[in-house]
């Protein structure tokens, strides 16, 4: 297997001393990492040496929730109430979607998220046999989901949950162990509950974790407590949802009380803060769920509520937007931020062991920003620029299981004039 | 004269119509635009013409309000309240800078402006003669400012008036009129009220607007009530602030009354939205401020709380934010976002007849946003891309008064190695 070796660089490790090595190295050989340390005097063992001249060397951003296809629909409706949004605009554009439309949508976002330093991202969507197909051509990273909504007849339910299983024994722990998948009932909102148990079950059949949108919206705990007679955590706790590994995405609106429920389940957050504040759903309680232990990761959700998939804004919005809402200026302090899009990212997608840090021993995800330029000077703190000052465009190597998929701002698996060409082509096709 | 025309570009104007020109150009004429319309068949009478192949063409971006200098610090002090941030961190390094370390922070800030598309900002600061030179020297536009804290001795205090007035005197309207001046005051609880009124009266003499820090925190609107019996709007009215042209960094507390007397003042506001986040000074009532007519701009403040100039994060934060915390999906829509940074922005310098639009007889002050990637597809609302998928890092080429201060992401007329350079060991210089 090929040995390669990134030296006299600034490793961000973000394991768990917080370490940041200067004039430092990391070796990989095949998909994993070998070698974190100071740049060794003798690198005779290796195939290619890269000298990064000081370039910051990260873990892969972890993007934890989104749905890569509706890229598609990016800029088609801003501006608008989330429920409008959703019934008025996407859904009646996304009934149209074909596989076709999937695939270019997805590989939309694939370059976006490869250019901007994301290494895995978990999608929630349809036609996921053309997610997973663009993942693995790609080499991307990705934790997928046949999302179910249930708004409709007990026979495209069935079919639905079929749907999800056959794609789950496809392709979980394939592409080499890049593509895993998780179980998705869309929403408590648009699920009956006893659909929601039917695919509890699935998932505890098939050992899959639960991935389900929740409390985005005040409307939505509204309604929830209108329907079922308690808020959405109760509600997803008594189906035994909570009982499977879980990441729940947004988590906008909670009380105190389903922050501790949560806590004691060990329920992951994916936290959606462009997303949430584009569509008006609000300001998750970021730091009280943290404060609990609670493993809040990033997420983009899609290009249609963002409206891009670059989770560096993510970053440092997390960073600097708890602070601005709750009068607390060492809320979400620069070292928690990037933790969210590295290791708690890795809790989000149940892969803790394998992801989310600099270590002997994981995976060789790995990304690398070109600190040559004015925004990252004076070089006084890393973890600080990266956060505060840096942008995904800073981003100029992509490695995903020890593989360049970007090097020196060149895409290496995906033609992106072509993805442009048919995206256009494909948006064009619908009827609006 | 050179005569250039920008062709087969998408030309956002922002003119009164929010007109965008699909295959459309832009002509100018040494610093003038002389053209604004679809591509003409006929280009016989220009020197140069640039084929942009669909590229975006938009106003340059303008920043109301920051500290060039303060690049310095970038990263030095995080995650602290904006007066320990200030007094225990900022003074104290600020004391020692001397015109050369002003020099060097300043064109660290200059590359960032001009490499993500500013090409006109406000700058309030010390050693101002240095700011200048660099503004002159790289090419940009600026309006300078002399910053006077008044928490010193009389005499201190009268030497700062004497320097802001030589200062004025010496540049105002130099650099081919890219240098102008305001006159500022640097805050309300840093300025006895006759040196403010002193101020205000050498305003008056020189024809000069004022510049003023203002209600950025709770704590300083408590002591300003405390020590004067008023808020700060009453407060700089009596003080006859606003009987001159007035441009107002932050105004993040205010009342209801208040907006009120700054909107019947014709008073300017630059928002800090990331700044403010960062040293949780709060959410600036923008929409409110909006509502009233009040020309509400974007400022980056210093790279010290931001930890960036890149003007494209205000702009989608300022989108975005508001819409979050006042439950409204329709607060602050992509165009009134547009506007924020270009025309308000020229409102806030006090030069809407020259800046802040694409039109014939204004100054060529443009950038130019590489389209050919994939977050600008599909190509479906080119102002919905600008405000909420593009980055500062999409500028290909800026330019002001007519010349290319960067082409093909090329800087011009700065060298940034050197500048890197200098800064780091300028940084190094200062006792922490
Ligand atoms: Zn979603
Ligand atoms: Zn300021």
């Amino acid at each position: 297997m090929k040995k390669t070796m990134l030296t006299h660089a600034t490793v961000i490790t973000a394991n768990d001393q917080n370490e940041v090595i200067q004039d430092g190295a990391v070796g990989f050989e095949g998909a994993g990492i070998t070698y974190v340390g100071p740049t060794p005097d003798d690198l005779s063992g290796y195939d290619e040496v890269i000298d990064l001249k000081g370039d910051y060397v990260l873990p892969g951003f972890i993007n934890t929730h989104g749905h890569a296809g509706m890229s598609l629909l990016r800029g088609y409706a801003d501006d608008l109430p989330l429920q409008q949004w959703l019934e008025d605009k996407m859904w009646p554009l996304e009934a149209q979607f074909t596989s076709e439309h999937v695939k270019w949508g997805t590989y939309i976002s694939l370059i976006e998220m490869i250019r901007t330093g994301t290494t895995t991202f978990v999608d929630m969507y349809d036609h996921m046999d053309e997610v997973a197909k663009a993942v693995q051509a790609s080499g991307m990273r990705a934790r997928l989901c046949r999302g179910m909504i249930g708004l409709c007849s007990e026979e495209e339910r069935q079919a639905k949950l079929r749907d999800a299983v056959s794609f789950a024994r496809e392709w979980h722990n394939q592409a080499d162990g890049r593509v895993t998948v998780m179980m998705a009932p869309h929403a408590p909102y648009t699920c009956p509950p006893e659909f929601i148990t039917q695919i509890v079950e699935k998932a505890e059949e098939l050992s899959l974790p639960i991935h389900i949108h929740m409390s985005e919206t005040e409307w939505e705990v509204g309604q929830n407590v209108k329907d079922y007679g308690v808020r959405p955590v109760a509600h997803l706790e008594k189906l035994g949802v909570f009982n499977r590994p879980t990441l729940l995405a947004h988590a906008v609106h909670l009380t105190d009380e389903e922050i501790d429920v949560l806590a004691n389940y060990h329920v992951k957050v994916s936290h959606n803060v462009v997303s949430n504040l584009k569509l008006a759903s609000g300001v998750a309680p970021v730091p009280k769920m943290l404060a609990k232990g609670i493993h809040v990761s990033l997420g983009t959700d899609s290009s249609a509520s963002n409206n891009n998939l670059n989770l560096f804004e993510e970053l440092k919005l997390a960073a600097i937007l708890h602070k601005g809402v709750n009068n607390d200026p060492v809320a979400v302090p620069a070292e928690e931020a990037l933790r969210m899009a590295t290791r708690y990212g890795a809790e989000g997608v149940f892969q803790p062991d394998t992801l989310g840090t600099i270590e002997t021993g994981k995976q060789a995800d790995l990304i690398v920003l070109d600190s040559h330029q004015a925004h990252f000077h004076p070089a006084h703190d890393p973890v600080s620029h990266v956060v505060y000052a840096a942008n995904g465009r800073d981003v100029k190597d992509t490695i995903v299981a020890g593989s360049f998929l970007m090097r020196n701002r060149e895409l290496l698996t995906v033609d992106e004039e072509r993805v442009i060409f048919e995206a256009n082509r494909m948006f064009q096709q619908l009827k609006r």
